[in-house]
């Protein structure tokens, strides 16, 4: 036993906080309960880290997500309890469909106290287990900062996971901590033999590369896959949901397959063949009756360059290599600015992309009304791009408010649909406190109006009683009067002109911004 | 096989809404999305229940918790698969806990469409279990109905359970759905013999009658009990969290065991007996280093008179009649008016207990800031109960409003803390959108400060990093703007007096109403 092994004074709550340090987490994103008193006493004395208070759980999750697409690493969550992690479960969900590292630490009842059915007392393991990929109960103080660092490991594997940490509270106050070694760096996948060959021979007019993953995030890459598919005749498409792009003028274009089932069906109908690179077969959002759920074609060959926990961007760059291909970058020219007008989704459109800064994060939960909006920035100046992965609404604001602490220079343009907004609306006293340059757009359309395609498409004609549950007027809800609430400033505009000006003014402002587009 | 249990073209979710209708049920909590687009169908067709929408999930499950405690029937929630579910999570615990009846009807993809990891796909089965009673798929349109009546039946069971019947997307739309027929009614478990004789026989001053259940919502069984008492020497009380009471002026009064751990340990300290009514032995909220887990002295008799499953006002009828003890009703006096001053934790309550209206409803989640209110109002006009019972904040608007659509003509009051607030604060939408006669006061002292409490219990004495995880200032909230944005008007108060105007004002005109209470 090394003197750094053995037992200490320390508790393990502090074992657990110094060890993360050590192994380069330096964020917190809290929403702590009783159980958890003792990580916030630790976080406290070491000062080791910078500790962002969410007013609600599925704030911390959203935003420890949103930080892990831009910091490329985990910040830590602190919740409370099997309620606590619930409420933070579904944006959870949305990092695990993002593949974005996530270390959730989530205290629980002592020990002793778990056999009585307090009022808190649930099965907190249970409670995690459908949004985490890896869950574990720390069993004493003396191996709690291990349990740490293989949560940390797992987090940080390929692809990326959720590891939830469950804390009984006396293995935090427990005295006999050890700090812990940081965890081996990830390992890729090696490419199969013959992978990069048999791809090569696939490609052709009748084929699609379907890529994602490290692949989108990385501009060479996305060159690359356009010149291999120029000069082959193959067609390139991201998935509808992705964890991360960085994109605009200068970059390669990519398009996605779409997201509504006959359009998606209908992109992917002339393929006979797939190259799938950091991905898997598409898959439907949703069943629906006389759809299939898989979207490629019945019979169509498909081919994993690399899978999920393989290195995109070397596949590629294999794969160019065997073909000799160029990359290429077609410049996609930035739609007109509008003029004074009614905000249309492609007026919207048009003025978010003529007025996004250099370096911007957009964040987009725009659902239905933003739907304009990915074509019209492929030309926008360069910008990474993050959206909603998992399809659990209510990871716009809180992903903005972690990106923005990732990456405090960068100014973030969070679209964000009104149903959607109110699910963490919380997050924009977050953003107050910690001084983000955050500017949301609310996509004031006052309707779930995907929930009416949705109703449209199983062949229902909405009457009263369904309308009272599709559509989000009587009363109108007033987002500026919300963050004024909570300490943001905002306005509401109606002209599409009058919003690109206001966008312009508050991105090149610091602190958040709420602009309520009236659509 | 009857007529009415032949397939019909009628789908399975319209099966289940009429059946549901024909057992009693008419009221939809919903927060839909895609895979409930029959249900929205269904209940729009058929017309038969009113369906409210949250604007969140936590929203709906609060509503029904406080619809069931009032009503004293289920309503119905809607939801959207696994992430939806978690979201609904923390007020499906608190219903859990205190013992209220809960349908939960779950959308999931349809079952082709399972095997796929399709982004919205997680264990729906497994996010329910920890916050249900009951769990079931149902697996086929001919049986969903009946499915649906064994979940009402296990939600009316003694003691009433929280159900989650999980919906495949094509058991709702495939034709072939039959009527079932309402479940049989719910049975006590009987007393047992000698249980009555046992408990007169331990009754004395060194006895302690913990009672909860239906007994605290039947005043002339806290009265006999209280006549019990006073006959015996024994002392009488409620546990700390309990579903309902109907209390106030010509009510006996009862008092229950505190919450902090020391308070309740003195409070118990006395008892060498218990006698439990609908009620098990009281346990800690959390564990603590050197304070056990069970409140009642070690060593204590415990005699369970009636457990969760009894009927506790006839035993407590069956005791009475034994002793020969009549009911008892100590009337408490109101406190007096407060004069003009600062609102203080004394002088809310009594301005609360003055303003209190007759047939009010009181809906507690003012934690910290509410700790003289129990007290102050055990004389005011005559009213129910209905608080916290889970620990799991963030209940209290929902259940003002669900409260509030159960007894439409009895204003209701919820006491309500700031941070607790922010749990669920779309609930205010609802509220509005449903004209319900609540009236919220905030106790906005700006700060977690039964957190701070707990800090201090475990020793440390907080420093910046701490108090930023525990402050609720930087910025302030304003609910006041916060309610506006949600079509809700209210007013901040500093004064005392002035609170107590605004309140009486509040609860005599309709609709909704937010003070924000400066303390």
């Amino acid at each position: 036993m090394s003197p750094k092994d053995a037992p200490t004074q320390m508790n393990g709550a502090e074992s657990v906080v110094r060890s993360l340090h050590g192994a380069g987490v330096d964020v917190c994103f809290a929403n702590p309960g009783t159980s958890e008193m003792q990580f916030v006493d630790a976080l406290d004395r070491t000062g080791l880290m910078r500790c962002v208070l969410g007013l609600f759980e599925g704030v911390t999750t959203g935003a420890a997500d949103g930080y892990a697409r831009m910091a490329r690493k985990p910040a830590v969550t602190l919740l409370h309890l099997a309620p606590g992690l619930a409420n933070a479960g579904a944006n959870m969900h949305n990092a695990r469909k993002a593949r974005a590292p996530m270390v959730n630490l989530v205290g629980d009842h002592a020990i002793r106290h778990r056999g009585y059915d307090a009022p808190l007392t649930a099965d907190v393991e249970g409670a995690a287990a459908p949004f985490s990929d890896w869950v574990r109960t720390a069993q004493d103080a003396g191996s709690f900062a291990a349990d740490a660092m293989d949560a940390l490991g797992a987090a940080m594997s390929r692809p990326n996971k959720v590891a939830t940490l469950i804390a009984p509270a006396d293995i935090g106050w427990d005295p006999g901590g050890r700090l812990a070694a940081p965890p081996p760096a990830p390992v890729y996948a090696p490419l199969e033999e013959g992978a990069v060959a048999r791809a090569a021979g696939m490609l052709g007019p009748d084929c699609v590369i379907l890529a994602s993953g490290t692949v989108l995030e990385t501009p060479e890459a996305v060159a690359q896959l356009q010149g291999i598919a120029a000069a082959t005749g193959a067609t390139l498409r991201a998935p509808t949901s992705n964890r991360r792009f960085d994109r605009g003028a200068g970059r390669a274009p990519i398009q996605r397959v779409p997201y509504p089932i006959n359009m998606a069906l209908e992109a992917l109908a002339p393929f006979r063949r797939a190259i799938l690179i950091e991905a898997v077969p598409p898959v439907a959002f949703f069943a629906y009756p006389g759809r299939p759920s898989l979207l490629l074609p019945e019979g169509c060959e498909v081919h994993t360059l690399t899978g999920r926990d393989g290195d995109g961007p070397a596949a590629v760059a294999a794969l160019a290599d065997r073909l000799g291909a160029a990359p290429l970058v077609q410049d996609t020219p930035l739609p007109p600015a509008p003029q004074a007008g009614p905000i249309t989704a492609p007026a919207i459109a048009a003025a978010i992309a003529n007025a996004l800064p250099e370096g911007a994060i957009v964040v987009d939960e725009s659902i239905s009304g933003g739907r304009d909006i990915w074509g019209a920035t492929l030309g926008a100046a360069p910008h990474s791009w993050i959206g909603l992965t998992g399809g659990a609404i209510g990871d716009g604001i809180p992903m903005a408010l972690g990106a923005s602490v990732a990456c405090p220079d960068r100014p973030v343009v969070a679209l964000q649909a009104d149903g959607s907004a109110m699910y963490t609306i919380q997050g924009l006293w977050s953003q107050a406190r910690e001084g983000c340059n955050v500017t949301t757009v609310v996509f004031a359309n006052r309707t779930y109006e995907i929930l009416k395609t949705e109703l449209a498409a199983v062949g229902a004609n909405p009457g009263p009683s369904a309308l009272n549950m599709l559509d989000l007027d009587r009363p109108g809800l007033d987002f500026v009067s919300l963050a004024r609430g909570m300490g943001v400033p905002g306005q509401r505009v109606e002209d599409v002109a009058e919003l690109m000006r206001v966008l312009r003014a508050a991105v090149a402002e610091p602190g958040p911004y709420v602009i309520e587009a009236a659509m």
